[in-house]
Formats: C-alpha cells, structure tokens, sequence
C-alpha cells in the first residue's frame, strides 16, 4: 500500500541557503525526503522547489504543516503550498461533443491514474450525456443560448462553488472562456490541438493540412486571458505523411491530444508542475 | 555491387490508365520494377508516380529513356523526368559561420550516405574554409560587400554555372536569398531552426524558450520567394524542459538540424520527393 | 461520403511485367486506381502489391472482381486476395482482466476508426462483462477449468464460427493459446507488452526495471505456434528514467500498448499489411 | 561567461535529515545550490544526491572541499564525490574502422559541447588515423596480433596511465576488453548497436532486419564484465520499414549510435549520472 506524502511547492527570491532551510525544517520535525526537486532560475533570480516526504511518522499534524508552510512562505516573500498525496482533488471536466478525451480521462480516474475526483461534468451539448451516465459521472448541460455566454458562465461558475471543484479541465470544450470567468476561476488546464505556437486559433488541423507539415502535436496548457498563450505543461507529436487526409489528422490527433492532456492533468494533480513567468517548470 | 537503376518521376492531372500505361511502357521494353509508388491526390485531382526499375537488360539506352519520358510528360500533360542512381548531383553547400550541418554533410557524402559531388562550399564568412580544405572540398569565400548583395548573388550564380551546380544547400546560411537570385536558380534546400510554422523568421531558439515550449524542432524544405514557407520535405524534434537555457536548446537544436536536413538532402537526391501545390509528397 | 473501393493485396514470384499486367487490368475494366504499393525483396525473389481503386464505375461485379482475381494470383503462383471497404470485417476480441485495450477498442469501432464488427468479446474472467454491456457487446465468459484448456480452446472454436469471426485480437489475454487452436483458426493479432524481442516470455516490465532501461516498448504482432515471435506489425515505445517504479512502467506501458494494438489493427482491417517469411510489410 | 560550479554527487544508506545534512552544509560555507537532486531508491534503501552550487564566494578551499566531502562520505557510509565545472576530464576514444562516431565526438569536443581534453585516440586499426591528425588528436595504433589481447591491453593501459586518462570511450571498438582489464581501468562507455536487451552480441542490425523489427535502437552504457550488460546511460531509436535493407539499418543505425553515445557521454561528463545496483540514475 501507498503510504501518504506531504508535497510542499514554493516559488521565492533565490538566496543562499534556501535548500538547508526547507529540508532542515523537514528534518527537524521528523520527516524522511522520498523526492526533493530545487531549479533555479537565474534570470529571474527566482528559486522553485518541490519536496515530497512520508506524512506517517512525521511530528506534525497536516494542519500545523498547513500554517507552518504558509508562513515560511512568507518569510521567504515567496508563495508556499502544501498537499497530502492522499487528498484528491475536485476536477469539473468541461466537454462539447467529441468524446476522446472525455473517455479517456474518465478511463484513467477509474483505473487509479489520476487523484481526483468527478463531481461532474459540464457541457454546451447533449451529446455526451450517456457516457457520463455509463461511468456514474453527473452530467451537466449549460447551453449557450443566443450568444449570451454571461449567463451560461455564471451558471457555471454556480456549480464549480457548489460542487467544491478546484481545477477545471477543457477536454474538447468548444468555447472561449471569458475574462472575466477567468478571474473567478483561474485553475483551468486545456487541450490545444497544434503544437503551440503554431496553429494558435481555429482548425489548426485543416491549416496544417494545407501547410503540409511532416509531424502534427498537441498542447496541453494552463489558460490564461490570452488565447493560446498560456504555460505549455506537455506537448506530444505525431508523424503525418502526404497519404493523410485531414480527417487523419484529426484521428492521428484525437491520440495526441488525449495522451498530452492526461499528462498534464497527471503532473499536475501529483503537484509537479509549478508556474512561473508564463513558463512550468515539470518536477517529473 | 549495387546495380544501377533507372527512377521516373511523373506529376499529372489525374485519369483512369495511368498506373498501367507507366507499367505497361517499362513492361514492353523489358524493365522489371522494383519500386513503384503513387498517389492520387483527389481535391486536386492530381496524379503522382515514382517508379524504379534497373536499367541493366532494359530494352532502351539512357538518351532514348529520356526523350521518351520527356514526351510521355508532354503525352500526359504533366511533368515527367527521369534520373540514373549511378549519376552524382552536383550540389553547391552555402555556409556561414556555423560547422555542424557542413561537417555532417561532407562526412556524409565521403561515407557513400548521399549520392552527391560537392564541386564547391560557398559562404559570406571565411571561418569554415579550414574544415573544407581537411575535407578536400573547394571552398569560395563571396561576402556580401556594404549590403551589397546584388553583386554577392550575381558572384554566386556565377559560379553555380561553372561548377554545374544542380542543388543548392543552404547549411545555416545566414542570408536571404533574393527573388531575382530563385529565379535563376530556383533548385535550394533550407534548413530552418524550429517547427515551422512556428518560430518563423529571426532567432526561433530564443523564442522558444520564452514561450517555454517542451519540444523544439527543426524543419527542411524547399526555398520559395515567401521566407520560410517553401514546401516542407523533412521534420525533426527534441525535448526540452525548464532546466534548458537557450544556448541549451541550441545545442539539442544542432542534432535536429544536422538529421532533418541529411534526411531531406537524401531524399531529394534518390528523387523520393516530390513537390507540387506547395507541398511535398514523399516516397520512402 | 467516402465511396467504395477495391483493395487488391498480391504476393508471388517476381518477375518482369507485374505491375503492368496489374494495373493493365485494372484500366482495362474501368478502373481508376488511387492508391498503389508494390514492393520487391530481392534476396527472397518476391513481389507483393497492393492496389486500391473506387468500385464505383468498375466494370465488374464483387462477385466477379474476387473469381478474376483468384485466378490471377494463380496463374502468377501466388496469393491474391480481394476486399471491399465497406465489408466491415467480424473481429473478436479476447480480454483477461485488463480494461485499457478493450475500451480503447471499443471506443475506436464506435467513433469509426476502425472498419470492423464486434460480434462478442471473449474472456477467461469476468471483470469486464459490464464494460461490454455499457458498449452493447455481446460478452461469452470461457473460464479455463482446472488446466484444462483444451475444452476452453474447443468452446472458443465453436462461439468463433458460430458468430462468422475472422480476426481474433488478444487485448491482454492472459492465456497461450496452443498449436491445434492456431491450426484451426490462424488469425490473431497479440499486444506484447515489450519491445520484442527484448523480454519475450512473462512479466516484460518487472524484468525491464531490474536491467535499468530507458525506454519501454509494446509490440502488436500476429500470432504464431513459437510464443512471441510472430510477424512484427508495429512497436511503440515509451521513456522511462530512474524515477519510475515497476508500476509506473506497466502505467506508461498501458498507453503504449493500446496505441500499437489500435494502429496494427488499423493496417490490418484496412489491408495494408501483408505478410511473408515471418515479416510484415506496410503499406501506409 | 559561464562561472565554476562546485558539483557533489552521493551514494549512501537512506535515513532522515540527508538532504538537511548536505544543504546545511553547504549553506553555512556560503554556497548557493543552484541545481539539487535527489532520489531515493526505497527498495534498496538507498538515497542518491547531486547538488551543484557556484565556487565563487564559496568559503573553502577547492583541497578543503574535496577532503571535507570525502569525510562526508564517510561518515555517512557512502560514497561521495566532488567535481569541479572547469577540470576536463581526460578521454580517451577507441575506435576500429568506423568512423562516425569519432567524428561526431571529435566536433562536439571542438564546439564546447563536451567538456572533455582527447590526449590520445586509441585503435587497432590505421583507418582513422588521418582523421585524427585533422582534428589535431594524437592517435595510437595497437593491433591485437595473432589474437594477443594481453599484450595489447598491457600496451593500452601503460598508454592510458601515461596519458592520465580518467575515462575510456568506446567509439565502435570492435573489440571485448578483457575482465583484467576493467579490474585495472574500470571507467569505460560504449555503444551497443542494438535497443538492448535485444539483441545482446553480435550483427544485431543483421538480426533486427531478420526478425522484421519496426524499430532500432542504440545503447550506451557502462562496461561491465558480462557483456552487454552494464548500466545503460541512454538509449535512442529510430523507425525502420519493409523498404529497409541491413545496409538501411546500419545506416540508420550510426545516427542512433551518434546520438546515444555523445548525449551518454556529455550526462557523464557532468557529473549527472549515478551507478548503483547496476542501474543508473540520471539527473538532468
């Protein structure tokens, strides 16, 4: 059996002494590191750390480590974040009609690949209500109707609170996210269907057809107010040739996508992953 | 021993027959195939071939061959060539400063790789002229004088015809070749350093690494008067994660670039490329 | 729409002619040929081909296209097959325990990736019954009891004829199966979780963590009496590093595994795999 | 321009307060980590370590350093190990007939890709020797006569301790070193032409193309006395069809053996490989 990890990420200054601090309050309290990854980055003067130690055994409990973080984060004027690899995270999957993704991701909370939960899935069509009701999973359809996107958002935005959701995933999700959604709700993870940055925007696939390009990707990102400009967590390709047809590289796609989005969503939920400067860095 | 094998290409607007007549034509002058590819693209209604049958036996010498192919094009309304595996091209190695493409293009073609003669590496800086005099390759140092590269091209084309040049490679060239110049020599491969379409223009690493990419890439193609946007023949990628500097992806960028455009040059050399509609079908 | 097409699949003793006296016939009766792939092995005197063209506009009947073309493979001394596109192809699909393949799998059928039927899935557990039921599969429960796989093999035999099965796919069967059964029905498809043949035999992943390796592979094969070594359809690999514990390597394998099972059927159904001296060619 | 870093590498039982221990330590003289990795092997109960901090304003001495690590180690029951990023290391490269991989290490040598002094190549062929003398590198010639190992391993060692070389590489040196030898000079890499443990011995590409293989691969690895088995540094494949003769594998193949080698090669160099229990744990 697994045991329960404590997973402390913190971004700060860069100064001496960093790594002897962390892993010396770590150690003073009991606790044997299993993995601890530091990267400075020097442009930025910026220090990232992730370290991962056994929760049993250690001499304090998960909400003095709460406040114990929190505070060295401050004293280090950085951010500091902690999680217990046994907490599984709310994730609200958001889906329009295509089902790969959706399917995969739920395949793989099933099989034990990804910590997290379901409470529900949410869509602006009907068509994957069944697959949802196939894997137990509570579907939820919030059209938008007449372009009025500011309802159908606030809508979901209503059920992300209530349903306690702490990340949300694009899985397929056919819809720009407003800026405004955003500020409310700025933990959300999509699947770009090029190979960021080319193809930012509509058809990538078609637009790679007609450039005739060789190898076809996927990017899995973190989004932000700028489309398609948010930090890149995975990026897979596929080899095409000549004999492929756009509709082949939509299949040849429908992989990619899949395997950079559950990825991602992985490194993610297992706290890998930390965001800089537009930038990840993956602990992996 | 390798046989020398006769290689037709044929580019057509599409109809029913003409896998037949092709076969049929090296049928009745005794030619047995060895390699015979088509495809048919269909939006464009298009026929491509590439057929390759030894020439030893065959019922006609070369010069009837060509003459013949030449009217079967004419016959077809297409495009039609034909090319001999025994005959070397002629190719014209255009450098700068940077070595790792020339190097591996001449070490290369010595280990019997590329089916080429390299008569002369021109370049706008004389730091390469050592490594081409160890290689015993002839080496022209033609600058381009107060930006004066009107007379630097006219230079150039000049002794592309003196040398019988029939390829130009441009190995990390670092100018832009003029309209005027693809005019008259309109037969160039470029390596260009990242994924197209992403990263076209100046200083695609640096960029990278500021968009915090996970993968890099380097692409061969064709040079057409629109920068960058010549058909693609060959793509490559390397990863990259957030301990990479730029001078990393750089170096990871030379391996990427030294394959695309070995594998590029090798294809169009055993005529397995074929370019039409701005793109690139290949026969491998 | 996509119409229907012809796909002719040829290998016999080479000689001078083939090609043309395929295509010959195929323009003869009015066809229009779009794809054609015709390879030689010199070393073994052996020509294979495969040609696809539209039925639409053909002058031949199905019936008559498949008595012209079994003639014609024996006048050439050799193996000549026909198939339609739209004759979707009865597949059966044998399961132990495992999910990812057989979801994987049904998933594709479902989004039409795959030209096939799947009248029943076939296991030896009954782990996967629901799964099958949520897909609307017909699922056979065939236990082997007490050792005894011969009256398993013979159940198995009977439920394959009676459902008209042409292909059988092992997805993760956990079970040989012997030289009679083979005998009786030759085609299957195996997902051997390695990089053949790297790890033949049992636990492949256990046995790629002890030696330290840096990637790990799945190999889709055909099946034959000598476990593991039958022709080679298509390997995948993965990266794996010092991290990864034997349980990662099986998680990261399930991904490789369903993308080279899914992708060698794929060749398979659609006729662009042929097989000779214990090797694969593919058309693709 | 780059600065010196100071980079520590640990091998020792696992307990709490390691990463405390060493990061303290670093601290409290001044460093600044700027790269820090750990890992612990829990089946083994073992905790690597590499921790890379600037020298400059380091409070102690290069000699200090070397005698306090190696007293860490020792109080720890490890084995600890200090470089310093500007010492090349000296290499010396083995070589037979082929020349591609000498070639390539002899340019990344020249490009600062390496960091690495050649005193000496060694070969028990004259082919390379030319080669050598272009890039300015000594070259020796030690045939192994009437099959005499032992007195060509005694003349390579005398070589090698005269030459202070710390690391052999084994470019395509078509020769097994003796089991005397590695006792006496045990810090050897090389290239398998195979994705080992496939086809361990000889003519591997030979017995790739026998068994259909889709893919090939190269090793590299540390030399042990069985042979083909030491720990594997990298591993690199490339995509081989139906088209492939041997003579296409084996070209094919030296890109893979280029590639695997120089990137083994520059992981070692810079200290981010670690060897235990046969396996390597690579920190990049």
């Amino acid at each position: 059996m697994r045991t329960t990890n404590v997973i402390l990420q913190l971004i700060c200054p860069d100064r001496p002494g960093l790594v002897s601090e962390l892993a010396g309050w770590v150690a003073v309290n009991g606790g044997n590191i299993q993995h601890a990854d530091h990267h400075t980055d020097i442009g930025m003067g910026l220090f990232l750390s992730r370290i991962e130690w056994c929760l049993d055994g250690f001499g304090l409990t998960r909400q003095s480590i709460v406040l114990e973080v929190q505070a060295l984060g401050d004293r280090l004027e950085g951010k500091a974040e902690v999680h217990f690899s046994d907490e599984l995270t709310n994730v609200a999957i958001f889906v329009s009609k295509q089902s790969h993704c959706l399917l995969d991701l739920l395949w793989r909370v099933r099989s034990g690949e990804l910590p997290m939960n379901v409470p529900l899935v949410i869509s602006n069509h009907l068509d994957l209500a069944t697959l949802c009701e196939e894997f137990g999973v509570h579907f939820e359809y919030i059209p938008v109707e007449n372009g009025d996107k500011l309802t159908s958002e606030s809508s979901i935005l209503k059920l992300l609170t209530e349903h306690q959701v702490k990340l949300a995933v694009l899985a397929k999700y056919m819809q720009i996210l407003s800026s405004d959604f955003l500020k409310n709700f700025p933990s959300v993870i999509n699947i770009h269907h090029s190979f960021l940055p080319a193809f930012k925007g509509a058809q990538p696939y078609h637009r790679a057809w007609e450039r005739g390009v060789k190898l076809i990707g996927a990017t899995a990102h973190y989004v932000t107010e700028d489309l398609d400009d948010g930090p890149i967590i995975d990026q897979t390709i596929a080899n095409v040739s000549h004999r492929d047809e756009v509709d082949d590289l939509i299949r040849k796609g429908r992989d990619t996508e899949r395997l950079a989005l559950a990825r991602a969503l992985r490194l993610h939920l297992r706290r890998q992953v930390m965001v800089y400067c537009g930038r990840t860095a993956i602990f992996a």
